[in-house]
């Protein structure tokens, strides 16, 4: 009786580190989406509380790494359960991130809230961040079905986000540049819009993380991670 | 005699982890420095031999990913070497990324090497990168030496970083709104500041990973990994 009692043991092991994993989930893409939130409504309580959040999955990382490698210890794993709970412990570091940037962005909501803030740009940021969220969502979906085309096609539309970004990070220069009152809001919201990007491309890590546990292969061809916003140039109109 | 010769593979898998990883961190220290090196002296064949380079750790990345699950599932190792080995995979994808940031900070080079670069602030760079660079090569010895006191001393040394660069932060905004054709090229220095203070948090993520190897106890005083200039507020003299 004792090997059945064993695996099952094993099996609420694995299910226990899945279930972490999609809580830390849920909590990293409700932080994006409020932090977006506060910013759009200069709402510096709900920035806060944001800020608060990122407590919870500082948490979730520590407790997914210990657990992750308490069970291969334990466990012995086969190949395909160790690449699971190897990349269990990759995409909580992911997400954990992923909190971190939702942080900085409600931190700079505070220090900007009270400026005049370009309602365009402020809803390209949105704009951006619901791409992002959506590109997390799905690769979270994913990695619960092992679906390594869905992976794939995450990883690929990747790069709508990083065009965003770069046309974004142009509208804003310009905007600094017409008035220097702007520099200040729009190098935060500079810095907003670039960590929304850093989140599409944790969704791609997670892709390719995903990819890799279903398949017991390394996504081949490399995809440029890197936005085009570092070679913007952008002279002063005079 | 097959267990000694058993054991001997295991160990020479053990130290190939080991030296693929240092040969990893000195890349990305060469191509951190090198990229500093280009943006001082407006060397943009230099930036690209950089950007080049980037290849090579995405490639150390992979190979240590799965030699690392390829060792754990042939050797089940005990619960020191488990933690050593999942340490490799964590560290392997810090300095991948730090090598990502060098990479960045090159394409910025070539973006901005015609135009006019406040020489004070460059050198401020400088200064930061030689701080993160001087973190991650002790931290690098620390995880050889496996020191969890070095470690520890290295995390708290990250604050200085922050400081440094929330100081930079400031002093390239003023900049900015003094004379709005510096905000093309002070922006990318504003860029190329915060990617040098990822680069210290990454020392700061490798240390933790080198304490909790070297003890199996994870850091548990929550060190604020962020810096300060979300929080800067700057207007225009004016």
């Amino acid at each position: 009786m004792s090997e059945p009692h064993t695996v099952t043991a094993y099996d609420d092991e694995l299910r226990w580190l899945s279930r972490r994993l999609s809580e830390m989930g849920g909590i990293a893409e409700g932080m994006v989406a409020d932090a977006l939130t506060a910013l759009i409504n200069a709402d510096t309580a709900l920035a806060q509380r944001v800020i608060s959040e990122d407590l919870l999955l500082d948490q979730g990382e520590r407790e997914i790494y210990e657990k992750a490698v308490l069970v291969i210890a334990k466990r012995q794993p086969m190949a395909s359960d160790l690449r699971e709970i190897i990349g269990s412990i990759r995409i909580a570091s992911d997400l954990e991130r992923v909190g971190d940037l939702g942080k900085n962005i409600a931190k700079r909501v505070i220090s900007i809230h009270t400026m005049a803030q370009p309602k365009k740009l402020v809803r390209g940021l949105e704009h951006l961040s619901e791409l992002a969220l959506t590109q997390l969502k799905e690769v979270l979906d994913a990695f619960s079905s092992h679906s390594a085309e869905q992976a794939n096609s995450i990883r690929e539309r990747d790069e709508e986000i990083d065009a965003i970004y770069t046309s974004l990070f142009r509208e804003l220069l310009t905007y600094m540049m017409e008035d220097p009152r702007n520099i200040s809001a729009c190098t935060h919201l500079l810095f907003c819009a670039k960590n929304i990007e850093r989140i599409g491309d944790h969704a791609t890590n997670i892709a390719e993380t995903v990819f890799y546990v279903a398949t017991g292969q390394q996504m081949t061809v490399e995809r440029p991670k890197d936005d085009e916003s570092a070679s913007v140039v952008a002279d002063p109109a005079e």
